[in-house]
């Protein structure tokens, strides 16, 4: 197995977020990934690399450009407004509601912060831009070198911030840059004719979702908490089933607060059944942790050793399979649970 | 002149709005409502009077039911989340962007604040929905007694929280029942035919359009800053012209930051041209003050003695006229601006 490790991820280091009316400390923390490879370190289940350089080309394509231009900006533009902003975490207060228009791009800066996000627990720093690129190039790296005739089966994009919840032209859920959708249309481009995303994160996939839901060439299936009770909410039911050319290809399995590992491991076997009739060529797994029974911000309730089974179950697939790093913030945890997964997968 | 004034406007008072990533004390404060006060007693254009009890019927023809409910029962669910929410504001921190759902109702509190939201700027605190209810019923109130066979031509609803960013289910901009609008609804069902609705505020009347945007009987035209720079953003263009029955009825002139008085008074003369067209059988006037050149949060530079002018301007079209109280935020020149536009009126 083939890792590859954003070196810049620290340069993200959000300070606050929204939740319930006040300014709260950041979920989403450096310490998550730095746990991930003390454990790899104790347990190295693959060989650790740098990414080269992102594909922007490629990036382009999965994001809309307006919206990339304006996240590479962003932080420059804040900080402009007001000396001060430099001390302070860049968070949306306005969006437009249903009804009011996307088409007009604002030049307001606030404007177009709520225009391109989702929530405000999502803070934007000096170095999520960075961080956020470098990730991407993970992502895709990964996706490339499990197609490479000579390389691994298996690569794990080890990033942060996340990617899962981002989506064409938004950010939010602490995502900034979809890294399974960008390692999806990498095995599309490097000539896996179809590719599916399975996303095992607690909190549903909108970002994936909502990138792929016109298109029948990357299945999408997410396991998740139900989204009138879970976050990211609004997406996730169960009668989302892709449009247009993509009809049938989405599938939801929205599961109740509480659910208990066996009953996430029939909702998976029924995502593998999905898969299978799909028969991809190419796997992508977005791998959230926070379905650990000991998350502070969710309501699953797997043990550590369900995700060495987890990994197992994957690689019986064998397909050429990309994970990439998404939720999990029982932060101790999140580095056992998540080397689990790959070593069950490269020991089966 | 009648001045409904709402007796319980008092209650809603909040501390803390969301401004470029921080919280920061509200702008839209009691006190502006009590200059305002203050200034009658100094110069009594009208009489005062309380208003009766809403119509809720009516409110459910201008608001989404389910909206209406949610707003009804909000502080109760939030205290209920946590004792110590009853020490805080309500505040929305993740909505629904486009591509997400809005027919699935969530059961999540935080999921329907934030789908019944345009911004975390407008914070709900206990008493908000019994002041704007109350705020309601002078809207209502005041509509009744302008049609009233002995009636005066033109009242006054006197209340805070504001209305005019209020939409069909969507709250912001410190405003969650459209005053306006429920009084142009109140004018149409006491049998006017054609209703016009001006908006002089600063700021765009986003709700407002929106509401009636598919409507021909109520004309809406808004006066407000460019919407490419000034909040509320997303609505407000010069090409927004209505839809289906409501084409042609409504008109944006969206004016840039800096316009003197002068500039402005030919925007109003424009406006009042397409009033003429329209030949509306009675007016509401979504009446904000905040195009005062001393106010902290806008950029028109309309000074006290202006307003004075546009009451005379308004009187000049003999129409049953409700003025509705929206915002203006340089909080000591709020009354005499706003008594100014009343004197004008009737010594026309």
């Amino acid at each position: 197995m083939l890792i590859f490790h954003n070196p810049d991820h620290a340069l993200h280091c959000p300070r606050q977020e929204m939740y319930r009316g006040r300014l709260v400390p950041c979920h989403e923390t450096p310490a998550r990934l730095e746990h991930v490879l003390t454990e790899l370190r104790r347990r190295p289940v693959g060989e650790l690399r740098e990414p080269g350089a992102p594909d922007e080309a490629l990036l382009r394509r999965v994001h809309a450009p307006r919206y990339l231009d304006f996240l590479a900006g962003a932080w420059s533009e804040w900080v402009a407004l007001d000396a001060a902003n430099a001390e302070l975490d860049v968070l949306p207060s306005v969006w437009p509601v249903r009804g009011f228009r996307h088409d007009v791009e604002p030049t307001n800066f606030a404007a177009r912060l709520g225009l391109y996000s989702f929530d405000a627990g999502t803070p934007l720093v000096g170095g999520s831009w960075a961080a956020a690129l470098r990730g991407a190039a993970c992502a895709i790296d990964a996706a490339r070198a499990v197609l490479a005739s000579d390389g691994p089966r298996v690569a794990f994009a080890l990033t942060r911030p996340p990617g899962h919840h981002a989506g064409p032209d938004f950010f939010g859920g602490y995502c900034f840059l979809n890294n399974a959708a960008l390692a999806a249309q990498a095995l599309r481009e490097g000539g896996c004719e179809r590719v599916a995303v399975l996303d095992v994160d607690y909190h549903h996939g909108n970002g994936t979702q909502t990138i792929f839901y016109g298109r029948g060439d990357v299945l999408t299936v997410s396991l998740h908490g139900d989204p009138r009770t879970e976050y990211p909410f609004f997406l996730g039911h169960a009668d989302e089933r892709g449009e247009g050319e993509g009809e049938g290809a989405n599938l939801n399995l929205p599961l109740p607060a509480g659910t208990s590992a066996h009953e996430w491991r029939r909702a998976l076997d029924q995502a593998l059944e999905a898969l299978s009739r799909f028969a991809p060529q190419a796997l992508v797994v977005a791998l959230g942790v926070d379905t650990f029974e000991g998350d502070p911000i969710s309501k699953f309730a797997l043990r550590s050793a369900d995700y060495l089974d987890v990994g197992r179950t994957l690689a019986g697939l064998s397909l050429p399979t990309v994970f990439t790093m998404e939720g999990g913030y029982a932060v101790a945890d999140v580095g056992v649970n998540v080397v689990n997964v790959l070593e069950g997968f490269v020991a089966a």
